[in-house]
């Protein structure tokens, strides 16, 4: 994609100095962007940089005065920062998520509808009987099993693998390789040993706004449903097992694992590599740290908790400072207790 | 799918009380039950919630008798919980792995063979030189490589890849994304500090009654069989490296990790999270708790390991209440060097 | 594959004794080998193997001396290590890699370029504006999005995912499964609770010799590049987060997590489910143990460290010994207590 800085000026309802001609196609950091890239300059703090980069173009603010002659055009706007947000909105539209339309060859069942404005990509796949709405992008690879709901505008990366039965809202992403509904890991052991698997006929359910990690997956529940809150964002490689439940507006982050029947509670935030045991529940705006083990129930809101297994933030960092004078601590304690044997021997 | 409640009743072998002509369309848990859904009421300890489900129609026992007028229709069997469970099971077939016959486009080589009742699902690609046995589903994306043997009833689901000589036993399940066989990570490091790639030439090994979870990844031996044995089940997001052995029966959570050669025995539990360094072996009945790192071979059967570094699960429980308090540990040894500095100065 | 032992003798430049007709199959361990398999004999320590192998043929050395009758022929060669090496990885590459053309079906964009001896597999996807270098291997069901770059001998495995604008080096590994610019994870939050997915428009940079592991996730950075340095090698199930920047010939095991925009030196070792935070930067030849989790950055070369938090390697396994020890301390401190109790109270 390319554009000349006039035409990305009028979007911006900006004005230019320089030559207005010249085309840009990618946007980048001001320190690191390069002939054909335009940058923005915000805070003047880092005005230096303007003098130095190699941008084609700069977004500027009206009011900036220059201290000496520079390469670049200049777009000058009321707020540089949040023009080149939309820039950067607008650009990822473009490149990520403009696509529309089918490619072949693709596999649709005779049972299932898809709304107006869609995009369904080479090889991908949609079962029978599943409804999608309108402007849904499937990409290449993408499995959509049977029965499956998908609302408006909700984006299946590539190679992501949604089961039979699952229910997705509106506006939800879902990226690449993400597995959501497969079976949940239940086994019953039996009298020799072995295990047998537990029927897992429950399905995932993700409200509105939800978007899930490449890579993740999202266990179906055995019966019922496994259920991520509206508005809730899973990152990479994380493991919801069956029948989890998020709340609303939680944030859940790269390599975490809850296990079966846990519910987290709404405003959450569980860093990177957290563990969650079974069947526990975490009250609204709880905050777990990276790698931190969780292995009971947390009934208060607002709570922070670290360690493995978890408690209490601040009480843990004070452990750990302690922790690491622990050789010290034990040659204490021998002193002391070399000092008593010399008092009470004579 | 949808059976009247008579149906149902016949295949159960159970007697309808009230309207038999109604369509049951799913199975549910009695206090999430709706129109349309099916139950079932086991414990009596829960009898209130036959007053107020919302099901269609609910299995009971013979005996129960009611005390109040109820909405749903009953069907009455000797045991409803077993019962329910042959639903289940019934219903987790039909409609999951319920597929038979080929999709297209998929791809098969010429010179590979699968038999009868078997399932390719569209965009499935099989290679060259394949022994796939009957009733084996491959599902939508999934990729089975050259001279891979697969035995019957084994199902492949979407978008696995199996590698290459690969050798997969019966009634086994790899889930959606899960990667059999791909190149051990094995490297030699060079004289000026770069790694070249060692030669991954060996397969893997699945037993019979093997399940391996969804995105998990089993890389293949550097000589020899990475091997996982009769009926031991892998959850999702697990790493098995090259040369890895797990014993029979054997129970690995998610996102746990075991590196290169390492030997786990028969009916172990690994839980969620837990690392295992390479080279070492673990005895037969060993459990290892959420997040616990093991750095060597466990000898003696039947041991609990908790900790990273891991170590005796009642010893490691103790020491972890003790870190709790080791803020006031350090003030009280502090508090006795300040009593003996007062006794030994005057 | 097969050849006769005299058609691997003159590969080697090695003579025979025995048989040299014998078909061979597959390279083996000596202790595993079987009929139609190949092994070698290079430690002398290991000499009493020769008299046990099943295998047909064992590659030995010159003026090795039998002390007794044996099975299979013996290739002689000047050095057996290094010549069952050349094997193994002419093997590899016979096997593995030696795809070459083009299966149906299979999509590529008009207005993409692809250059001689590359292999496109059954289902693979590569989109518009792509420039893909000679000999490149793109499995079945790899997806390949716009305006992706891709040098000399890089091999993409089956169900790889390469975001729009990756760049990727020459004689590259992506694994199965790994997905590769798939978008950061920025969200900001929103003055009612809820999180604004901030437009993710940077890509991916893997430089020369890079190998990335199996369903490994690479997101692509904000603005800018996230990047892997020359030779630097990524084991399975990794997470490498928006704009992180690992340095040249460095490590990184598997499951191990590095948060956004931290940056990782040259010739380090990160092993196994080890994290990383955000925003922190490891100086070269640092070695991080597994299940570490670093929090600060490291600014001195060649560090080793352990725990989580992790610090000094030395020191952490001093107070991990303690820790084991932390029950009995307790018990130390008070009896000291009491016995100070009894010396102050009379």
């Amino acid at each position: 994609m390319e554009f000349t800085i006039q035409q990305i000026a009028e979007v911006l309802g900006g004005t230019v100095e320089g030559d207005a001609t010249q085309p840009i196609s990618s946007l980048a950091k001001i320190e690191e962007a390069q002939t054909g890239s335009l940058t923005f300059l915000s805070n003047t703090k880092y005005e230096s940089f303007l003098y130095e980069t190699g941008a084609s173009a700069v977004i500027v603010g009206r009011t900036l005065e220059l201290r000496q002659a520079i390469g670049p055009a200049l777009i000058r706007v009321d707020d540089p920062y949040s023009a080149f947000s939309r820039l950067l909105e607008f650009y990822a539209q473009a490149t990520r998520t403009g696509k529309r339309g089918v490619e072949q060859p693709s596999y649709i069942g005779e049972t299932s509808e898809i709304g107006p404005g869609h995009y369904r990509g080479a090889f991908s796949y949609i079962g029978e009987h599943c409804k999608l709405g309108e402007n849904v992008l499937i990409f290449p690879h993408a499995y959509v099993g049977d029965r499956v709901t998908i609302g408006t505008g909700t984006i299946v990366h590539a190679g992501a693998k949604i089961y039979p039965d699952t229910v997705i809202g509106q506006f939800c992403v879902i990226k690449a390789g993400a597995v959501i509904g497969s079976d949940g890991f239940g086994f019953a052991p039996q009298p020799d040993g072995s295990y047998k698997a537990i029927p897992q006929i429950g399905h995932v359910v993700l409200e509105d706004y939800v978007s899930i990690g490449a890579n993740t997956t999202v266990d179906c529940a055995t019966l019922g449903s496994t259920r991520v809150g509206q508005g809730s964002k899973i990152d990479n490689l994380v493991q919801l097992a069956h029948n989890v439940e998020i709340g609303r507006h939680t944030v859940v982050a790269a390599q975490t694992g809850i296990s079966g029947s846990s519910k987290v509670g709404d405003h959450c935030v569980l860093a990177g590599q957290v563990g969650l045991a079974g069947h526990l529940s975490l009250a609204n705006r709880t905050t777990v740290t990276a790698q931190a083990g969780v292995g009971k129930s947390v009934k208060q809101e607002g709570q922070i908790l670290q360690g493995s297994t978890a408690f209490d933030f601040k009480q843990n960092q004070r452990a750990q400072i302690v922790f690491r004078r622990l050789p010290e601590l034990e040659q204490r304690v021998e002193r002391l207790e070399k000092a008593q044997n010399a008092t009470e021997k004579p």
